[in-house]
């Protein structure tokens, strides 16, 4: 199969945020050509959007249903390969659900559904058509992040001991949502949004990212959850102490009011030996410590690096590479894989390291659990899925 | 009175860590004499310390009582001024209370006391007497540190919303306790330490600067305290989420596990406008944050600090100032502040604002309130003192 | 008109390095179609490379003169509208003036030429045509350094002093072009590189980063120029005073052989008042110092940047862009530029702000510059263009 | 002989900078008393001054003529061991030549003297007395700037190539001398600072950096010497490039008009292998890159460091130690040599490795030379001593 991989895009349209961001990511590599769109409930939204990207009229949509009909019943020369549903969380389910049985991949917006239950269908679903699907949680789409996944994998710190991950943001200091600002508005709303705000916004690529890293899956947390601004309907800060399988423990912390920061997801991972330690705002840098020698400092591009970091680098050590190639690597890995299957070729495993259904149904259950036990006067709650 | 004061060191013969630092930190300025000194149990090593630092044969002790007896019977204008205890954990109370009884001011090493008990009766015995003490919670000695405290009560950044503090350290990753070290031996034995390990050694300091640049009283906690090395006797690692008496929230975290990690103290305090940041590593620098325009790097010595900042700084701004100059401006506070009393003069604020017998007291309580909290299933705890 | 703009690559095959960074660089926004390519001096691999980029067969051409020719022939709703020439130095000027003639707007790599002399050819040419021209100084790309110019330009530090610019590399550290490294083999080879070695790479970055953030024009120079590497036949280390056109001096410094090095251009700019700092491996950050007041921080994404800032940055503040953004400004403007005037209209400020013939030259004449000064036993040396 | 050392001070009146830096320098370990002192030229200053440092009346003295007179003429265990010469450059020379005649080892700051002349007296002086003398460059007494000399020296990176070496100031951006700024008064005067004015003040520094953590010399130079503020009568903005005489090359950039700078002294060294990083900024920090692993972080305190950088270290690792700690060790170092002479002991390599008359003869050719070279036509310069 020697052609771009054909997609289309569900929700995105002009005034959105997240669409623009997966454009880009999707657009980088080459591989694939936007050639649908359903790109706004608004009707005259999704056909301004849909000529601004260059759409041919015919397949400019202005519902995702009639997409995803029009586009299976096309000619297999012609119908798109994969969707990209890019809208707020709660049309995630139904359009993943359609896309799947029409035969379609799919790439769905964390958090992957509005519900833990809707999680676990899409994963059967998945499973049942053996389709693939991609879920964006970015971070781990860093070749720093890939790094120090493989570093800690290889056993050279022993065994984990501790983690800190924290994602400390200050966009939502002020009520932002009654001052009209889109984004606010239904990311505070629980009709939109879901069951928490910070939590199920920032906190699960937290929660993502540590059991990313570590390889190992939380079984316990203790979580104090707060709405810190006043008249807000969901959280907007929290932090959760976390039990891991292999008994290491750790602390979370995600808000959305911690005025003047801006994105700095961090993340620190201690073993018996030394420890590794990631952020986003020098995300080319991975610091390795050790507990009898000096600091070292891994960098992109850098030959030393694992096959991992080096199969998710563009340019050679020193050009930095940011957050739009972190999102384009997931694109490029799940395209890879499609690809791969397509041509009925079993991807590397470089190309299926990217977040999916698993990560999914344990991101909804972590919103559960960690809403659940905010509430509880219980410290210790089991992480249930 | 236009001499320098005089002093005697308990405890820190040749051997030890804190009593050279102490020194060092007492001679900066030159501004105190050290005249006599019981420096350890070992008469031997008391006897070759006490040469080793120049004392008069005469005035070498080999326990404190007689020190504290002989230099009370000694006349006014040879007798010391105050007395500084650099024992391990549980000789802090005795000496104390007889150095206060004889008339003496004391320094202290933190944690103030043994027990919560000792604490309060050393606090009563201070303000009974009218004597001064210094309890020595280094990181608040900090210009920066103490500019951050000036800056939020200001009221610059609103109300304070939430608090970050964190203390990471790495050298307790090994069982180095049953490996002859002396450090590690002390500090991880109950009999000695007392009832933690890792939340009264460096947990304290977390607690006592949270508190001490909010201008915040913790009123309930939440924590998780954990033994990770094989075979270890107290805690080596914890952390506790906290509420302050304004509504704020907090996250501490104190470990000695994370192996690689040096002493890099950091605290990050949000309120309603923005946010500061201040590090250990880093420690001549305060971020201010702003929800609306660029972050300021406030650094010590600049001419736009507040006269707390100024007062304890010794070098035009770029001179990076260390840890042994905070140490240090814990000593000349207390020292002007003693001089101003033995002259009959009202200290100035600058002067009167180092660590005593309140902040000891409560970090007697937090060893108290975060043990009990982590044996707890219950998830918050009142702040009992 | 609203259709993707169609271009053709020259150069940049399987094997090549800059021509994949631009191919991710121009898909980025999704204006811009690959359609032609003749994309190797070796027939085979041009013709693979193409099939790689989905190139119909008929467009996939083997030379670069077949390739402009026969798209000229081609209708208007088929013919590209301009041409990447991302072939080593020597295969610049032919390609692009051929280009020119035929009516396509042009992009080039740096250095535009091989001499001086040719440089001011196509500078006369492109005035000629009215055609655009984006030369790819991909660093006056970054939102960062165009915010670092519209400070200047504003006049808030007052008149500019001193010029501190610096590019450190450490790549050519050994003879790599004797151990078969083809990217070093053509760098450090007069017949393919030019009159310079380390100076015409990355020399003539600095240079131009310099007189783009200041605004200003290097009038006088004074070179130590070397070669460091036994065996190596052009300059892989130099450094440069400058004298600029409004007095201000500066120190510009290039050099490969910074063993441990990777990228890390660094521009220092100071007037009156104050200074800005920009690096690319933080790149996102602008550090602006005052004489009188803390440091700020300026970061890609805020409210408070100009628009020419604003114009090149494609997420919110956070989100790390990094070298490949930059450079795909490169391209946006140069097609947003392109695009308006095909639509008859006239480009934006923020659009027109990209390198072009002016700054061609000027890096040419740098190079003839800073080598003869370099050879001379006269300090200062007028800059001659 | 076990008793503290006994010093004079001439020069560091109340309102002096220095002269209290070097009285915390050398307070701080403990080994020294000041016990005489001509602190002024003002004969209230003087004492006041005096007895402000608790000086016994008949020690304060209004004039270093009747100081060493006195001094001398004192009995040996009442008589002075060292003095401490601090006054303004013009004033350095006779004080110090004096004192070496009446039998007194001597602290200096730098320059070392007026001319280079008077430095090559002293030299000799020094030499045939058999006394010490120490030299304030302050920043070789940094751990970490002994950790790179060091580390060089082991040759890990080969053969040394380059040298970056900055000491960029802000605090003569206007004409502060002309504002009543003593400091900037006498600095930019030439009657009382000499033949130089930032290239004396900072230049030198960054000069002896150069050499003592290269442990090369410079044979060559060429100069570009500025006077930026108009009405300053001595330059505040040099640069130079370096010939090395084991033949490679260096910048050398010192200004005091880089508006918004503080002291931030950096030097970066380059050899075949790697290269090593210092910056005071970050003082605890040296940076160790390689060709072809990670960069490595070596840490004041750490175990790994050598014996010259744990010797001048206080406290363990991440307990950051500073600009004073760095002063203390020069006086630390000269202490140890001096006690050692009089005890009849080979002082160790460790305490011998402070800055002395060599430093001082080349720092006042130096100076010469880059003013020199400054006002030349001809390019190259030979370092002429």
């Amino acid at each position: 199969m020697n052609r771009k991989l054909r997609m289309a895009m569900i929700g995105g349209g002009k005034d959105a945020f997240i669409g623009a961001v997966h454009r880009i990511a999707l657009n980088m590599d080459g591989q694939v050509e936007l050639v649908a769109g359903a790109l706004s409930v608004k009707p005259e939204v999704a056909i301004e959007s849909g000529n601004m990207l260059f759409l041919d009229e015919e397949r400019i949509y202005t519902d995702y249903k009639t997409l995803l009909e029009k586009e299976a019943a096309m000619p297999a020369d012609k119908r798109i390969d994969f969707v990209s549903i890019v809208t707020p969380n709660f049309v995630h389910f139904e359009p993943a659900m359609m896309a799947l049985e029409k035969g379609f991949n799919v790439v769905i917006e964390k958090p992957i559904t509005f519900t833990l239950d809707e999680a676990k269908q899409l994963k059967a679903k998945v499973e049942e058509t053996g389709l693939s699907l991609l879920l964006c949680h970015t971070y781990t789409g860093y070749p720093m992040v890939k790094q120090a996944k493989q570093f800690l994998k290889s056993g050279a710190l022993g065994k984990i001991r501790k983690v800190y991950v924290e994602y400390p943001q200050g966009w939502l200091s002020t009520l932002l949502e009654a001052a009209g600002n889109a984004q606010a508005s239904w990311r505070t709303d629980p009709k939109r949004s879901g069951k928490a705000g910070a939590m199920g916004d920032i906190g699960t690529h937290a929660f993502n990212l540590a059991e990313y890293v570590t390889g190992l899956e939380v079984t316990h947390l203790c979580a104090d959850i707060n709405i810190v601004v006043e008249g807000r309907m969901l959280d907007d800060d929290g932090a959760a102490f976390l039990k891991f399988n292999n008994g290491a423990t750790g602390v979370l912390m995600a808000t959305q009011i911690a005025a003047g920061e801006e994105n700095n997801v961090k993340i620190r991972v201690y073993g018996e030996k030394g420890g590794v330690e990631w952020k986003q705002e020098d995300a080319n840098t991975l610091l390795v410590k050790w507990l009898d020698k000096p600091t070292e400092i891994y960098r992109t591009g850098a030959g030393y690096n694992s096959s991992f970091a080096a199969h998710n680098t563009r340019v050679p050590a020193g050009h930095p590479e940011g957050y739009l190639e972190a999102f384009g690597n997931l694109y490029r890995n799940f395209i890879l894989t499609v690809r791969a299957k397509m041509n009925g070729e079993q991807p590397k495993d470089e190309c299926l390291d990217y977040p999916s259904v698993n990560e999914g149904v344990r991101g909804m259950a972590f919103v559960n659990n960690v809403i659940d036990s905010g509430e509880s006067e219980v410290k210790w709650k089991e992480f249930v899925v």
